[in-house]
């Protein structure tokens, strides 16, 4: 950490500077430039990010030299982290696609999707039980019901599944039910939620906050793996910026970044990630261009009257479609699909 | 509601629209255009939000007439709400200023920091006692001993308290030590606790989300409403944007929004939506002008050792010099504080 | 376009509104609904784009319902535009790569480079001689000197040129040294520019605004094609977001949006969209497997000496590899390279 | 200028850093910690900012610690600059008002607007004679024509005037017109302009891109004051972000933060930074009690009839009942108006 003094700092401000950061166990090391004057400071950094040094008197500011994160860092682990689910490996050579509804809305309806999304290649289900939406009048999911449907659509077609877990009191619950836990855009800063899931131990994709940065996702996912969970895949999908043309603007470059930052497994929703079935196709094979290690994508047996997310659901035949295009492309990065 | 239909979608598409709009209840009104044909949606299409008719073929748009919120408009309810704290009323021609430490670290910080905001003038002491953190290694507040020693310091200078909660199985503690709820911005997607502290019934600070939309606030609170819980403020604390000088981006203009938009009392923090405390005497004194109800300020005595956000707490003798420029500039928008 | 009156609006104000929107030359169609009375507009509504319906008293907002560009748009022409430069065709089955360094620094540099790129199947040499920089202070191009060493090196290669244009009275100058004019991101809505550069008749290759939209981008489209200029290709370059890990947030969604909105040819530049030489291989991978027609990518070689853009730059031995990469992505969509 | 080594970069990796350090004319400065080694850059750090030091192999990041604006800083020049037109001080203990219409419309229009704004007390007129618009099918403004009514009428009432230039072209011609010019928000990073306006001499308006950085401001800033032309006046005008519900967001933050960075003069536009009359006079009052050293205003006599911005022009009326308003808040902050 770099604390950078005013122009004009005094000889007794910088004084306290230094004595604060020794008595917070650290060794400061004074650098008098021609311009500004400035403290390094010699040690692991990250506790220190909580200290208000910016507050001292004649301090202009303060720069970080660490990321913030460790557990999830490369320096942590080097090699790549992968995540099983039932025999399913997630970040390892094989792109693992996981499809369903946005939610559960009838036995009928889940079955009918599991069926075709096992059968089109996915090799996880998903569906959503517990909805959070944005208005307290639309569709809520089917809740426990949800679940019990999603599970029993799985078993039959042996899929594993992913759905989403809101609340830290129905961690157990979903955890029955699911093979992998999900929290949601909304919930990545949801810190109880965070710890809930993170002392289960089970398998958790975790997906980005649509305005948190990639650094801020690492931090998530340190909530997680410090209760030691380690089976924890990330995912991009869409962050919100100016753009109204799409629901969301897929942040590929988030692939790169964070295959090299961290040794957890990225996967992309480019359903959410664009809005609109039409875009989902093209979303789908840049994530595997870029390199992700999956895909999470929304499918519908009749999107026209979808509970919610009609709009971006494929249909199966487009799925069918998408599946056959991204297995080319899968082949052109050296990964199967 | 208006369905666009694309250029070139056929009768068939046209019709099967129709069906489907009066199928779901509503009326459809076609109109052929020289460029477009469109298709009014006559009646309250609140409930239609969530139909995926973007999904049908040959739509192109689909474009919302109505604010998606009811109870939150002037349309249900013209006047102002007030909400009453012992007495202290936010909402009304007093601008009430809430004041007090970011977290509660022991009972003599917070002792002290209540006298000396009390003695400035604040009507409602804070303190954070669950602390939402980005970082699982930082200071994550001393819960519910902080309850504890925040309440006491409440009776002994005789101040209502509002303070965060984090979890839905916190909201009856909290409410226990506390006047009034906060939901802090990382939750206010948190519709389990929306929802949770809807039904308690209790006053409520609802923060806007870092990345939340007007109308997302908005609904929001309509999770809140929707429970019967009417005691309810709203506060704009920054939002996030390309802007990097300062922690958030103060959106002055969601105050005159805000009061056109519903009845709910508006209030504003200026520590959070500026991030250094050099910015925020200006940012309160703008909060004021532009017609807020209230400010929630961040005072600690010694911000170069808070536990949290030292550098955007005002220490109590800025705080007082702030309190008297407040008091004019109300004044001159006919306001008292 | 929609005209929207408030609740409570009067038959007066809807009377006036009803009139003014006659008085402009279009027919009003107003329908009173339960919550809301709306007057729509009929006839080709772009006209009308300026006219100030919404400070009419009475109205609550007014909505568009055509996209406001019309020459750019695949209503107007439905076929893919595909635009050449001395052979090389932009917007057909081939996916054209334009290559070089930043900014000329000298001759031999820019030789070294066409060299290295043509080698590697770039073709196009791009090369900056008037360069937009942040800072008075950093290297601004070599200007007239900067276009005749990159016009010699690329005839001596073979290759066809692009270059910035930054200023109307040097429209004709870089015309002489170039096959095809760059109007770069700072400069999207320079609109005295994008005049002159339409009326130079010459292919160009405009980039997305860092914070335009993509009606934005059709709408500076707009203006090039209203001067008769067909000859025109987009470039998406990366858009700024709160994202701070790479220097902008590539928008491959805007991929598809486009292709689906304009018959012009879509190019997509890697390096400016990560700004980071370690991410452009999965960018401009993401970017051909979303459907791009071509990519304008900066090689350099010694990009620890560049005077601007090292960091983002290429060097030709890892350019060489990409371009292999590119291939089998290409292939994958049935493309070629 | 730090330089932060990549953990286990080698000894030759740091050689070469410091090495091309030297070669730069730097002292470099290596400090081993136990997490990473850094490179500490001694000098005065603005003309390396452009150095691709990123570039060289094992530096992780390159941290600045200066801004890299030096004209525009209070480093350079600590007491405030005074900008004057005609006698019209801005950047004095008076906040100075400038209104008027969007556009120059006709000599009616432009003279009826002059006399109501004098009157209402602003100090300078304002008025577009080159309008930039977002479509070229929109009106343009009358160009020369206008600026001659604008002229015509200032000289009746006795203001001085401003008026956009938008062209390097065009800047004599506007100069001969007006008393000041304007840099509008779409050319703030066009360089070309931003020179000939600084050549001038001429007191200019530099208006905040809509996208960029106070940082950016202050360095388009840097463009016209090392052109020796020191007549500046910065405008905050609203940036884009996420919101909706207004056409900008009124950066209120951007006030204390540029009157503690530079010694020019802050002005704010609140007509822009909302889009909304409704939403005109809260801005405009925040801006005052913020600190703001003027306002410039959009006023037109008929709103509804208004050739661009009708939707944000104030009424005579409205102006009136404005300005007493401000002049109370300009009290409150001990100002006058």
């Amino acid at each position: 950490m770099i604390v950078v003094m005013q122009r004009g700092a005094t000889q007794a401000q910088l004084g306290e500077v230094v004595r604060r950061v020794e008595e917070l166990g650290f060794r400061a090391h004074v650098s008098q430039g021609e311009e500004r004057t400035i403290v390094g400071i010699i040690g692991d950094e990250r506790p220190l990010a909580a200290e208000p040094l910016e507050a001292l008197d004649g301090v202009e500011q303060v720069l970080p030299i660490l990321q913030p994160f460790k557990l999830a860092s490369r320096d942590f682990r080097s090699a790549n982290t992968v995540v099983s689910l039932n025999g399913v490996k997630i970040g390892g050579r094989e792109i693992v696609v996981i499809a369903g509804p946005c939610a559960v809305e009838s036995r009928e309806q889940i079955r009918e999707t599991a069926y075709a999304v096992r059968e089109a290649g996915a090799r996880v289900l998903r569906g959503g039980a517990f909805k959070p939406r944005t208005s307290p009048y639309s569709f809520q999911g089917l809740g426990r019901e949800g679940l019990e449907l999603l599970h029993e659509a799985a078993e039959e077609v042996g899929l594993p599944v992913v759905t989403e877990v809101m609340s830290p009191a129905d961690v157990e619950l979903v955890g029955e039910h699911a093979q992998m836990l999900q929290i949601g855009t909304r919930n990545m800063l949801n810190y109880s939620l965070l710890h809930a899931v993170g002392r289960s131990g089970r398998p958790t994709l975790l997906k980005r906050g649509f305005s948190s940065t990639i650094q801020e996702l690492l931090m998530a996912a340190e909530y997680i793996l410090s209760n030691r969970n380690y089976n924890l895949v990330l995912c991009e999908r869409g962050i919100r910026t100016f753009e109204t043309a799409t629901r969301n603007t897929l942040d590929i470059n988030a692939v790169p970044v964070l295959k090299q930052l961290t040794h957890l497994p990225v996967i992309v929703d480019p359903s959410h990630a664009t809005g609109k079935w039409q875009y989902v196709g093209a979303a789908a094979r840049a994530a595997v261009a870029a390199g992700a290690d999956g895909l999470i994508v929304e499918v519908h047996p009749h999107p026209e009257r979808a509970l919610s997310d009609g709009a971006q659901s494929l249909k199966p035949e487009a799925f069918v479609k998408l599946m056959a295009e991204l297995r080319r492309v899968a082949e052109a990065v050296d990964r199967t699909l």
